[in-house]
């Protein structure tokens, strides 16, 4: 594996997840495989989870890490061939990756989508950039579409958590002030149809998810009778994918308080676990006593993030 | 020992003086015990000395270290239940700090004192949610009423430089421009109460630390007159208490420039060592000839902030 | 080595260019000499590549790395002695290094040059000042007048990749739109001077560097005369030096794109490689062909980066 963005890119997703369980366990048996290696974490947008677990896992491994935030300065990439480089951008990528590559053996990048241009956005434009121009193994660590540390991180607290062999998992949208990308449910929905679960999604019309990852799972439009019988509840907002509406792409189409996830719809499923992927606005998206339930799982779901991200680097360092 | 903040949680003071000593002569001697272990160092505030010491004491003892600034980005935490969460704040503490304790072993928290509530600073709010809901060892890197780690660094660096069994040690308050937390000389007179010296405190009127940490120590509001036959000097700008006007809280209430310390005043000790937490405005706090004098201790002390850090979190490493 | 500055720091350049090449082939061979040591990378200024290539290169030594960077933050180091410090300024440098000292075994500094006060910026005021009072050794990630981990890492890519024992090297100005030290070009004048190759400075009237780096190098005012011949062509803007007109140190006295490097001066040289340290401006230091063609090393010189690094804290480590 020489790049991590799909749920494709680590093959057998029960082989995987054996890994997962057998890391957890033993967060440090694959130590050896980082030695006098250096791992990258390049956030060009804020990070808390990510950049925490992400380390974590590195060192699990071995790895060196270095992380660098081109957040807060202002540096700014040119992207064009051509352009006289006059203005405001002092550095162009075609520069700028490959000699980062230079002191590292494995790349993580944080870069979210910008929410304005969908196809730039889908295009994962930066991403991208560094998996044609880095020469080394490339890993999302939340990109402009695409969130897969995180869920890979959901697929293992589920298999965990499952009552049954075949769960019924229901993604819903919930309301959110802010306009949010739709990384964590596209990676969501493409990971739960790569496992064998029963997926349902959930959200007011308008809000429908790109099918390159959405693929034909279902959609049903009544969140009430979308619980009905699930095992697991993951709710998460995004913002108009722009998928029936393009001029709506990026946009928050509804702040509907009737979404929010709370006790009374919890109590249509089938005792269903709650999750979310965190940071969560409460009252908002959940209600308090939701996610302070025993049924809640979004802690072990944070904390499954160091796993999936020591299974993906884990990967990557075998491919070298 | 789960939690560092008091000079109690360390338990015999002599036995922790003891340790240092060894620690100092061999810092690496107790590398074994971080194998494997991760120290998260969380910064809502700046740092240099804290910053700088502090990883290098989880270095001595062999930990990982991630350093965390919440200072710089935007990120509110919700700390109320029960709020809808629709405003500016984008994750509650009952989430993020269970979070950010997956992901390591032991948990450092600089936290300053807002200087507006004294009930809210003097309840130690940020600190405390730490060590109620990360599950983690818990220790002050400066928390919003104590600086325990500098404390323990100046007892340290008292004992390497006592000259009799007792010595007379005198905290005097000088001025500043602008308003400074109590935590300082709140933990040092605590720290020195707790050990086997003469403490005198001497401040203007009105700067009369919470008895909490003071407890009965002597108070001479003459300066001139407390330095008499002193030992140590250990200057420090404190901003008001609010222990005698509560609605002082906070404030700047003297910028005398007499309280400077200078030549003439350390003449009237007993060729006491001249001692400050650092960073020192001169000329202000101490003249440029006190604080470069053979017998000002400053750099010492700040030497012996490694060592303190050390032991702290060598102890809580043993308690895991 | 106590110090790494200038060129002549590192003594015989052809051992030093033996130990470089010896670095490249295993880059942790000398690991056991920074174990239990650690370097302090100060950053008063944005650093991409010497942030990464220096960190790599610490841990190649096997030493532990601490980043501080001191330019986000408002921290401001008052340097004169006798000032009453009731303005902006919270500590005095004569505290403040002298306590980074503590915690480091080597201690990197970068701080570019104000480009306002020639005098200040040539007296290399910050980085002295690092060497005087922290007693550690200290070297330059960058300093006022100064680039020699540049100037080196140049140094090595030419000795891998010249094509006769003493090649025409040239060092051309090219026009940027913002006004940039001269540290780049002052260290590659001087190290060039003390290697054996044949020096060639190409400028416009007015930008002649400072006697203490370039000597007695040849000087061309006509670029295209410059070329002829040339093997490696090195291209770098710089601001005005100051050394013909002082009045105008520090200022853009000219922007004519008619001294960007293009493919049709290239032509004229002996199939010279191109140069430069980088980030570069496209299309107004060099065209995108040329940076683009075979003969540009721009990437091998960010790569070699890591090795100037590396063999210049081995030296620091051997004097400790």
């Amino acid at each position: 594996m020489k790049t991590f963005l799909h749920a494709s890119d680590l093959g057998q997703l029960d082989l995987a997840l054996q890994e997962a369980a057998e890391i957890k366990k033993d967060r440090y048996a694959f130590e050896h495989l980082g030695k006098h290696k250096t791992a990258l974490l390049i956030f060009f947008n804020n990070s808390l989870r990510t950049r925490l677990s992400t380390q974590k896992a590195a060192r699990n491994l071995g790895l060196d890490v270095v992380v660098l935030d081109v957040n807060q300065g202002a540096w700014k990439l040119e992207t064009e061939r051509g352009v006289i480089m006059d203005g405001d951008k002092s550095e162009h990528l075609l520069e700028a990756i490959p000699v980062m590559a230079q002191y590292c053996d494995l790349i993580g990048v944080r870069s979210f989508a910008g929410l304005t241009d969908r196809a730039a956005d889908y295009s994962e434009n930066v991403l991208t950039q560094f998996i044609l121009h880095s020469g080394r193994p490339v890993f999302s660590m939340e990109s402009a579409t695409a969130h897969p540390l995180q869920a890979f991180a959901d697929l293992i607290t589920i298999e965990e958590h499952k009552r049954q062999a075949r769960p019924k998992v229901v993604l819903t949208w919930a309301p959110h002030p802010r306009a949010l990308p739709q990384a964590v449910p596209n990676s969501f929905a493409e990971w739960m149809r790569a496992a064998d679960v029963d997926l349902v999604v959930t959200h007011p019309e308008g809000y429908e998810l790109d099918p390159l990852f959405v693929g034909d799972a279902r959609v049903e439009y009544d969140q009430r009778k979308a619980f009905e019988n699930a095992d697991f509840i993951y709710a998460k907002n995004w913002s108009c994918p722009g998928v029936t509406r393009p001029e709506d792409y990026g946009k928050v189409i509804s702040k509907d308080a009737d979404w929010t996830v709370d006790s009374e719809k919890m109590s249509l499923t089938n005792d269903a676990a709650f999750m979310h992927c965190l940071p969560v606005r409460r009252n908002v998206i959940v209600t308090d006593d939701v996610i302070e339930s025993p049924r809640s799982l979004v802690i072990p779901e944070a904390a499954n993030r160091e796993i999936s991200a020591t299974v993906v680097m884990k990967r990557l360092l075998e491919s070298l």
